[in-house]
């Protein structure tokens, strides 16, 4: 039970530190805006939460701002920010409209203004205007997708289609300086990749974008080609990133929590990639290997894994990587292993993950539940949930993938 | 090109160390034999190398002793002792007589007596002789096997139709004092298994037995009847045991061996049992998690994975693991990932294992490899060897499962 407890500390208390309102404040206090006038942008899927969070970090500080986010997604006024929904995962005309209002918003800025750049996922959609007519844009889309482009290809052709991504938007906000406040929800944060980078150096050229139009014979106007021929930014001075909310993040909260328990932390990985039947299936080899040990030891794990599919029943990867811990824990006393999404829901479940101890595979058994059978199915839900397995804490409102977790209790 | 002689050096090493000379020679350097006079007695496919390790470390010291293992693995006489070849992996009549020539020599044995009982896999099917007639023993071993028990219900019954198995040949020992020497290819090294437990206490009940009878509707004469109401030993008192070379140990000497190479090593697991493919990619998500720290780090784990059959290619469990790992360490500098077994024989090829760098997967691209459809068809073999990614090591006449690896050079 203890056990328990301990994990549920963990999970919860590196949640709250992922958590839009948390993770901005956070970047708040590492930033010195020196007296400028500060003017907010705000766009992702979180943007609503963020520029909250910003705006009451900062009271009386924020001169004006924008705020773009899904629709749906925003929850009511935040002092004068205009506010605007649009298209996602494809942009529509509202995205390109807000973004309009966010250009204008920071071409007229000057030496003594910063502009507080509030990224999370979702951005690439939310934040866009092409710089050719919307039908031709949209039109090249679709070429792209239908010519078998992958989609490091398809970035570098659509940056440069954009009036803001590939560091557009930084270089639209010079003189004044950005601070850019990134909620990563792509393993390794990648900062030219999340929102496609609008804040970042772009490393891809104009000889790479030439090349995929010809490769993939890309119909294209006179002014899109132009559009290619441009150069990105290759170094922007006026931009300082801080990533604040993203996996790698999620695990350190998890070690600080776990040393708080007096456990030693030993974090695995924050890019972690496997299925997550094997991912479960290792978890379960390293507890074996280390229960007895004498010490308390909690190894992380942090990433987002793939479920296989094998059956047709309900779960996600995080209640799969749980139960399939469940047989090699099997009998260890003070062992457990979790496995939990940030965002609060696994899978199209309500629950947002899974836990098992050394007790879990023999109560399965106890309810006539077949757990290799189980797993073929990709059932977790059902198993989790008769064994009281399954972890609920409702949507979080933010994703920075996943946490797991094996706990050996010493 | 120091990362890979520095995993040479690793696995070499280990490999080494794992041999049953070396691993005897380290055993006995733990024994006091007091005086005692020594019998040797050595069972299982590594019971001559074993023998011979022991009787040349032991000058003048061993008075007679016997030699079980299989046919065509004795490789020619070894002082006094007495080499008998036999079944394997079913016994035979072989078998039978062999264990009977044990049963003499300990049978006359008193407390001036010592025996050193070298155990190594196979031994179940080479070291046994039945306590009822040899028919009606097969007879039960064929009602076993097609009635649905599984191994271990298998092994209930079988410990108590032996002579020797279930800490039996032990109890046939006392009082001499018994000295297992014991080179594991169990994970775990779960004492009570390998080989049977000739010495070493039998766990399962008469009650255990009498009830697998009942279930599986075995026809047994009295005497057979009368065996498996007979208790095997709970405690033995005249037995010490010592685990010489096992998946443990050479995961030991492996970070023996890193830390000399100026690495920290990190003990994964013991007990790795996942998919060969996804074990891979974890670790190659450890690599790239960790391939920034500045510090050189060894992540070890060993055990014997699992190659899940997808294709008709050529390869092993060792190899599939480390052509896995080659996307997920792509284009890291400083980053390997290897896995051998520990044998010298990798599935059905002559290499022992892989390796793998940063630069491997852009290596097979160069090579016109497709690494997502040489896996799906299980080819490693055939990958490995273009960008000369093979191990070979040649049959190294010892078998404690597989060693797996990744090095970051800091």
């Amino acid at each position: 039970m203890s056990l328990r407890s301990d994990a549920e500390q963990i999970y919860r208390g590196a949640l709250q530190d992922a958590l839009p309102d948390e993770a901005v404040r956070r970047a708040l206090s590492q930033i010195d805006f020196g007296g400028k006038s500060v003017h907010l942008v705000a766009i992702g899927k979180a943007a609503w939460q963020m520029a909250a969070a910003a705006h009451a970090a900062l009271p009386g500080a924020v001169a004006d701002g924008v705020v773009i986010t899904k629709y749906e997604h925003a929850k009511g006024p935040i002092g004068e920010l205009r506010i605007f929904e649009a298209g996602h995962p494809v942009p529509d005309r509202n995205s390109y409209a807000a973004t309009g209002e966010v250009i204008k918003l920071v071409s007229a800025l000057t030496e003594r203004d910063a502009v507080l750049f509030l990224v999370s996922g979702g951005g690439s959609a939310l934040f866009e205007r092409p710089l050719i007519g919307e039908e031709e844009f949209e039109d090249i889309t679709r070429q792209l997708l239908a010519s078998g482009a992958d989609i490091t290809e398809m970035n570098v052709i659509r940056k440069r289609l954009s009036a803001v991504k590939g560091g557009k938007f930084a270089q639209l906000c010079a003189p004044a300086r950005v601070y850019a406040v990134i909620l990563s929800d792509v393993l390794g944060d990648p900062l030219d990749a999340i929102a496609s980078g609008p804040a970042y150096p772009d490393s891809s050229t104009r000889e790479d974008a030439l090349r995929i139009a010809r490769q993939y014979e890309l119909r294209l106007s006179p002014a899109a080609l132009a559009c290619l021929e441009e150069e990105t930014p290759k170094t922007l001075d006026n931009v300082e990133s801080i990533v604040t909310g993203s996996v790698r993040q999620l695990c350190t909260s998890a070690e600080r929590i776990c040393r708080e328990l007096g456990y030693r932390p030993i974090l695995l990985t924050d890019r972690l990639s496997c299925t997550a039947r094997d991912a479960g299936v290792f978890l379960a080899n390293i507890a074996r290997s280390h229960a007895g040990d004498g010490e308390k030891l909690a190894y992380i794990a942090g990433g987002e894994t793939v479920v296989r599919l094998t059956g047709h029943g309900l779960g996600g990867r995080n209640q799969e990587l749980a139960l399939a811990a469940a047989d090699g824990i099997r009998g260890l006393e003070k062992v457990c292993v979790f496995s939990v999404g940030s965002d609060g829901t696994d899978g199209p479940t309500d629950a947002a993950g899974g836990y098992v101890d050394g007790g879990s595979a023999q109560a399965l058994e106890a309810e006539g539940i077949e757990l290799a059978a189980v797993l073929q199915d990709n059932d977790s839900y059902h198993a989790l949930e008769a064994i009281g397995g399954l972890i609920v804490t409702g949507p979080t409102g933010t994703n920075v993938n996943d946490l797991c977790c094996v706990l050996v209790g010493g």
